[in-house]
């Protein structure tokens, strides 16, 4: 058994949760879940900070799996998904975006991953008045996390039998700093000659990907250009709904999330799609090596998916939040 | 007659160029070309500019039709693009992006325009090396320029009778400097009470865009989100060879071309497509108040891509640029 940190979340949040543990257990997964709540709290010296017992499981646990969390509205109240990121250094976001079978979008057979940078770039969040009128916002790229995400994204490439690389930039315009962040993907990129490696503007990925997404494998790029372009890419296969993320820092740290919102329309009443969460709580799986209850799983979502049978409105069904879990359940047994 | 500053251009330019004056001729439009090349310099000081004899042409005409410029490979040489966006204070860049009958792409009834910001924002050119590693870009938000863009973008709905403006931003982020943007939007919808307004995020957009493009009419937003989203609209109904773009500055003075490449590898070859610069030449003929010339040339375009008969490679069809050419002249004729 191994321990995960579950941060429920808001809204529809621990309904989606309840709809993963249920799955986890119909498959056995040797999985035992520290459920947290991460409401930001005043530390002292009026920092904002995650509740510590919150931190102190994540500490012990290394491994995360969070709902939504809704938009804090206090002014100066963080975003709890930034200070998570930054709390535990979750320095690379992934995102995998392939088609689901059954479900359909105008594209097929998308199969590609977004690695976005996750800590520094246009979310540096200095800003700063000039003049009256005049503003300015700093984008700050270093050597240091250029080469790390550039490594992390060629690791993953091979570790996933990923053929190729592309580094995402604007460096004909920004030619210092996603001129620092193009070299560093560049002098990684010699230490995997197995792995192809291209450059490409992000306007240009933004066309090529509407007109034919399956032309990309592996992409990595800086903070902002990831924030887009993933979720374009989700949009692609069918949204957030069915985009399964995770964060990712160093030594084992991760926390894998669904990136929709908290749904308050529908909070409470059994009609949400645990999708995402659970192909997110899929990855967890893959990423603690327990690849074959990964794919167990996995497999049976995507069955009950294909199936028609029993799926959530947003899914094009009109089944309950409950009843696609428990179809999920249902497919697990019968991969026995 | 009205005179027009004609900038072939590299590559392909100069044949799409001619497409574009034959079709004019045929359709009779009252338009004098004064040809100008357009090769950076080096001024006194140093600086870069565009030929004497083009500012001239441009100066008097106040109206430029521009084929695609080779980017410069010489260091430090800028680009020719935003050299000619500078030099003219070309502050708004428009791209309609309107489903063509006939050509498929994923998405039928996309009816959009972006405006963008094309003058200041992560385009600044402010860069520094902070300490070695650590590089910084500016990103410049001013009150003036997105004031002036904002009334742009609402004056461009009301005449155009286009029901709705968008605000794309990442404000959540970028609170000071998008903000600001942001902020300024608001104040002159204030003024604009027949065409509605709306904020949304740019992450939110490219996934709704991608998900469903027909729910977004006029949007508008900085500098670098209108490079991206303008690419990903082109590509939504079929590419740069098919999406027309205007740059328009004060009093009049406007830059309209085509945004693809220079095409080196079927330059001369008379196989390039010229809708892009055609339908850049029709925005062109509406700025200058030529609307029943424009609305007669692109109905004409429009007509010989829903016959299918006479097309260009990229269009699906194996005619030559001069036979597409003068298949438009004869729809023209026909339209008598
Ligand atoms: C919630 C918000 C701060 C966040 C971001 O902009 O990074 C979101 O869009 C995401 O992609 O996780
Ligand atoms: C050529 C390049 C400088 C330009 C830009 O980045 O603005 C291009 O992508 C565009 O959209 O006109």
């Amino acid at each position: 058994m191994q321990t995960v940190t579950l941060i429920p979340g808001d809204g529809i949040g621990p309904e989606i949760s309840t709809a993963v543990m249920k799955i986890f257990e119909a498959a056995k997964a040797p999985i035992r879940w520290e459920e947290r709540n991460v409401t930001a709290i005043k530390g002292p010296g009026g920092r904002w900070m995650i509740p510590p017992d919150a931190k102190e499981s994540m500490d012990r646990s290394k491994i995360g799996l969070k709902g939504p969390l809704k938009t804090p509205i206090a002014a100066g109240h963080p975003s709890m998904n930034l200070l998570l990121r930054k709390t535990f250094d979750l320095y690379a976001n992934v995102r995998p975006c392939v088609s689901i079978e059954g479900y359909k979008t105008p594209y097929t057979d998308v199969n590609l991953v977004t690695i976005r940078e996750n800590t520094e770039g246009e979310y540096s969040g200095i800003e700063h008045v000039i003049v009256d009128g005049v503003v300015q916002s700093i984008k700050l790229i270093t050597e240091n996390a250029s080469r790390r995400i550039a490594e992390y994204a060629f690791e993953y490439a091979r570790n996933n039998q990923r053929s190729s690389v592309t580094a995402v930039h604007k460096a004909n315009i920004m030619r210092m700093s996603d001129g620092l962040f193009l070299r560093k993907c560049r002098e990684v990129a010699e230490n995997y000659k197995d792995v192809k490696f291209t450059e490409m503007y992000l306007d240009t990925v933004c066309l090529n990907m509407v007109q034919d997404p399956t032309q990309f494998d592996v992409l990595v790029m800086p903070n902002l250009y990831g924030d887009i372009l993933s979720d374009l890419c989700a949009g692609l296969i069918g949204g957030l709904g069915v985009t399964p993320s995770g964060n990712i820092g160093a030594n084992g740290v991760a926390i894998f999330e669904s990136v929709h919102g908290t749904a308050p329309d529908i909070a409470g009443l059994d009609l949400a799609n645990p999708t995402a969460l659970l192909l997110s709580a899929v990855m967890m799986l893959r990423h603690m090596g327990l690849h074959d209850y990964g794919n167990k799983i996995q497999t049976a979502c995507f069955d009950t998916i294909r199936d028609k049978k029993v799926l959530t409105k947003d899914l094009g069904g009109n089944s309950k939040c409950s009843e696609f879990t428990a179809d999920i359940c249902r497919h697990e047994d019968h991969s026995l």
